[in-house]
């Protein structure tokens, strides 16, 4: 019998066992969408802060030169910051060898909340496959953390969720027997019905407040399935990526 | 366009003109099956407290001859109350013309909540179709507020919820268009994959829970799908019966 959580809402208490569990913290629009894509392009770390002072701040200590500000709040860039929170921004060309300081206004907040867990790992469909990989490899059970929308549910997040979720249901066969959550089995029944991105972000509150502010792209990036095979941990108040498994780490 | 909204953690927002909307209120397991029973089986009102204390000084001021107090906590009867919140006991010999004081873990917080809407009924599988017809004839923009499980999301309210979403929806005719926040999308997806309460409540961490404290019969009784063909409304701080539609009212 193995566990497997997905807390759809950001309210939700973590089940009493967290600290001996991975957690995955998914905020598909968009800063989970954005740490992977930032990573993959070659930024160094990336530091999740809550406030704009606390980033200013942490900015001037890292070494402002190296150091690229970057967040929204109301989904729009925020004033005298380096960038927005568009992962297609997010070029090596900019960012290969910057540490990122960033700032937004609900993925922020849920790293820290997770950072209870054993090990907090970011998922998006960016990195879907990647994450589901790990997932098996470690033989974890995880919990899945839908980050939300200023603490209310967002369909998105439960339905990335729900698909990794279904994956690593099925990596470990028919033999397993799966203590799930009661969100556990709402994100299964939602990744059934609204499996394609493309169309889900159409429907969503979150899809269609960034369609509003005029970054309609930033959907479609949002939605490019298996972009890059990276693995974001959270770790030391840090994002950085997971060194790749090495055969001895995977005997383990 | 009409708008229909599932809020499918009791930790959501209410949406900003919920002063206009008929909000239903959904504790399946086991709040909102015992109101409908109560009533149905001739209770002249129920009153929904928070605290044991309130619900001893309510019912000295009620009259206690008169009343019987009712209630939960962790599922089991609170000492020195009449009943506990098992809806099979609420017989017409025990509770007809009586008013009942209620105070249980997550459904009378519901009740409170929701009590800002300009109309709050009460919602379960044993009066799901009346709920519908109800919320078709009054031609409601429905909120569904899902109780949960002491803050958490519980399957078996946004499963109910998603049902009678559906039938709403269905009643209105194709050429209607709705306006859905993203937990009724979700909510919608759920009632298509867990529609047999019976099986639903063996999985959920409520039904879990209500079969370890060795009231299994519970379950069954929740799931007795349209048992009446009431809808309990909750006005000034008491939950009734809505008188029959008339004629008249159907028309306005």
């Amino acid at each position: 019998m193995m566990k497997l959580d997905v807390l759809i809402t950001p309210g939700e208490q973590l089940p009493g066992d967290v600290a001996s569990r991975t957690v995955v913290v998914v905020d598909v629009l968009r800063a989970s969408s954005t740490i992977v894509e930032a990573l993959a392009a070659g930024a160094r770390a990336l530091y999740p802060v809550a406030e704009v002072e606390e980033a200013l701040r942490l900015a001037n200590t890292l070494g402002r030169d190296d150091v690229l500000l970057c967040g929204e709040r109301k989904s729009l860039a925020i004033d005298g910051f380096d960038l927005g929170n568009s992962p297609g921004d997010f070029t090596p060309e900019r960012v290969a060898g910057k540490m990122i300081v960033m700032s937004t206004t609900n993925g922020t907040g849920a790293l820290v909340a997770a950072s209870v867990g054993a090990r907090v790992i970011v998922g998006s469909w960016l990195n879907l496959s990647a994450v589901v990989d790990e997932l098996v490899r470690t033989n974890a059970e995880p919990i899945f953390y839908c980050s939300g929308r200023e603490g209310r549910f967002a369909l998105e997040d439960a339905v990335c969720s729900g698909i990794m979720a279904a994956r690593v249901i099925a990596a470990a066969g028919e033999d397993m027997d799966w203590e799930l959550n009661d969100g556990a089995m709402a994100a299964l029944a939602m990744a059934d019905r609204y499996a394609d991105p493309d169309e889900l972000f159409r429907l969503t509150a979150a899809g269609k407040q960034i369609v509003e502010v005029g970054l309609r792209e930033d959907l479609a990036f949002c939605a490019l399935t298996d972009r890059h095979g990276v693995v974001p941990v959270f770790q030391d108040r840090q994002v950085s990526l997971a060194p790749a498994p090495t055969a001895a780490a995977a005997e383990s």
